[in-house]
């Protein structure tokens, strides 16, 4: 398996969100709440460009030395559309 | 238990992350993966959009009419870092 | 005038912008563009900060503590919106 | 001059903060403010992503093609740290 420790990230990220589950059936505060759903976002951030640097280091590269100008195409576009989501305000 | 709804998709969020650990043990391809993870995020927004709303029509609401003047400037200062760290670029 | 701190500090952003214009006029390193945009985001992140901080210290108390319950959703409705805009992935 | 399209995006924006800066020395509402704001941040967001773009069709694709590994490495490097910067939470 490609990302392993992007999957271990994840395995703790999906404990975390049992945890903030727990926080609101003990009826936690709100705010703690939200600051614990800020968290899993941040840890969710930083897996996404874990990923994201490791397909640009062998997918990408492969494609822009490929002989395919549509394949390379399509890969410099799909990482342009995941960048656009990220910075949507 | 208050917050009810948000605790159903946080627990539908949960399983779309163990989805995503799916996808990467099946080897799937990394944009695919970082297009879900983006989607997780974009749930856990609207998740976090709507405790807080809920949180300002009853404890900022409670804090702003009482007395102490303290207890209100916390609560004010606490939403104000919430949105501080959710507009962090 | 209220909120002349955010109004000195888009001041600056803006004459931040002029500085980048310019940096592309010169050809300037795509990267390095890029992230002067991306300090400018910050600032006016900053700057919505402080703006919002104001005005829950002062109408939101005012809408809150008030006699017209139309008034007071809809400045809480307002601030998250706001938080929403802010938030979306 | 590359990017002619986002040097006049940007101008554009530029012209946008100091319509800002005129409600604020009109005591406009704070939260309309706010909104104009997130405005001009989505459509710095754009030109970000329109510049990486080019970015990424001239430079990355030299680079990458190029016979030095370090320059290879440094240009990916500076668009995952770009990424990074623009989804941190």
């Amino acid at each position: 398996m490609k990302h392993e420790n992007a999957h271990r990230r994840l395995k703790t990220a999906e404990g975390h969100l049992r945890g903030i589950q727990r926080m609101l059936e003990e009826d936690a505060y709100c705010i703690d709440v939200i600051r614990q759903i800020q968290a899993v976002q941040a840890a969710l951030n930083k897996i996404s460009v874990q990923i994201l640097e490791e397909h640009m280091n062998s997918c990408l590269i492969t494609a822009i030395r490929g002989e395919e100008p549509e394949e390379r195409e399509r890969v410099l576009k799909e990482i342009i559309e995941v960048f656009e989501t990220a910075t949507r305000t």
